[in-house]
């Protein structure tokens, strides 16, 4: 019997996606968030997500923290198609034995992340796993991006440079608890840089960069030393310890940096390779896979 | 330290809710669904919900079935304010043990459900939970309901009777994975009965009764021996098994028996009692409390 340890994550994505009536209206499944075009100047986006005790946090990290990381990651994902969330959902499913006061600091915690964002929570539920059960959090929600503005993973071509928002690595040492997700960045590229691909990286550059080439059938090619590392990381991390929370993006046009710069200060942006065609490219292992 | 097994689910949340901003624009949290309204002659509704392995659902269950039921029961939120769903986003927070086999028929019993019912999945997310943990399932959706049509929890007012559609008890026996949510007859008793407050029964008529009243600010007076009970269930099955998946619904009119016999044959319609003052209602015990 075939278990999802020996087939991996997207290996299984591929296999349930074959399975049922979607609806992603053309957009196809795979990327940050679902896309619905309900015929407005703004196209809806909606996105799940989940954090599992011992997997994305541990029962002894500061609650809020990890109510911060809930909502953050969401709208990181809008972010990464240029947009941003309005309304979100969350699901707890507790041991009874969780202290009323973990979940009060996590509510609040999602609760800055939200007014933060200008995002509200619009409902909730709550179920009991049985005892010693990893405690389970989903989030869903809502967002929007205007129609011109939204970026999938699938519209890169052949010759593009890849780029990186910020720098990678080291997530564990706390950044995965703290980090701020794209959302001026997100939109400011894809307002300004004609983007022709994007998503945020939070399997490791390893585990994305592949996906995004794959996504817009091409191969690609990146120049390792170039890979922006955070202070006291190696290329290695960098690659491999996901959760960055930057945005990957790719572009045909030349990009102005003297430009950019001047435009948005705080911006980094780093050029770490190119999209080429899907025979041609490099390998990259590594990366954080759920079920590997 | 207080836990959850202490404080209950419904005190829970009523903690939670007081310490977050809320979307809720005017409408309330504690109801089937949020409610959103954009200003449009539809309202967008807005549900998650979760079924956990060894509570709502046994690994050796058939996993068509349970594909079904995640999928239904967010359904029946929606039929409970009158409305219908749209776009459903899936969760699966899954061991790496399990089936790949078990997830395809579980994704093939969601997708019956999604066609059924006029719905479609729009996307994903999966994570790996901890070996020896419970599988949980999270199911998210957006949906609409007409504005003049959306039936709250909160509307009843003293003196309306109180209302159920089909038979209630013996969900263990197999009707919690093969139910069918009560769509048309939401649609139809809110353009037809004017109900003053409607929700689904989940957890039991014993559990929700006393919510709906309290959610209208009414206590409430039943009658006991027209409580309609499945066959083969006594009324304390009647009122305490949960996972009815019925709706239970107040109207201030008199409802035309005749009438809707004519017009909807095959809908079960009983009067079991009715809005009271606050002070002078009944009270109930029993029916499901997660954390209990």
């Amino acid at each position: 019997m075939m278990t999802l340890a020996d087939i991996g994550e997207d290996a299984l994505i591929a296999r349930l996606v074959a399975l049922i009536p979607t609806g992603f209206d053309g957009e196809g499944p795979g990327d940050d968030c679902a896309v619905v075009d309900e015929g407005g100047e703004m196209l809806r986006l909606l996105k799940t997500d989940a954090l599992v005790e011992g997997v994305h946090f541990l029962r002894d990290a500061d609650p809020k923290a990890v109510g911060w990381k809930a909502v953050a990651r969401v709208i990181s994902d809008f972010a990464a198609m240029g947009g941003m969330g309005d309304r979100f959902l969350v699901t707890l499913a507790l041991p009874g034995t969780m202290e009323v006061e973990w979940i009060e600091d996590f509510y609040r915690g999602m609760g800055k992340c939200l007014t933060q964002y200008g995002a509200k929570l619009a409902g909730g539920e709550t179920s009991r796993v049985p005892e010693g059960s990893a405690a389970v959090i989903s989030v869903a929600a809502t967002g929007s991006v205007a129609r011109g503005k939204v970026v999938m993973r699938s519209g890169g071509k052949s010759g593009d440079g890849i780029w990186v928002t910020g720098r990678l690595g080291g997530s564990l040492s706390g950044k995965h608890l703290t980090f701020s997700p794209r959302v001026v960045e997100g939109c400011w590229i894809a307002s300004n840089l004609r983007p022709t691909a994007m998503m945020d990286l939070s399997d490791g550059l390893a585990k994305d960069l592949p996906r995004l080439a794959r996504s817009s059938g091409c191969g690609f090619r990146f120049n390792r030393p170039a890979i922006p590392c955070s202070d006291g990381c190696d290329v290695l991390q960098a690659l491999s310890d996901g959760e960055d929370y930057e945005l990957l993006f790719t572009a045909s046009a030349e990009i102005d940096t003297d430009g950019w710069k001047q435009m948005f200060p705080r911006l980094e942006l780093t050029r770490i390779g190119e999209l080429v065609p899907e025979a041609e490219g490099a390998s990259l292992v590594g990366g954080w896979d759920h079920f590997g």
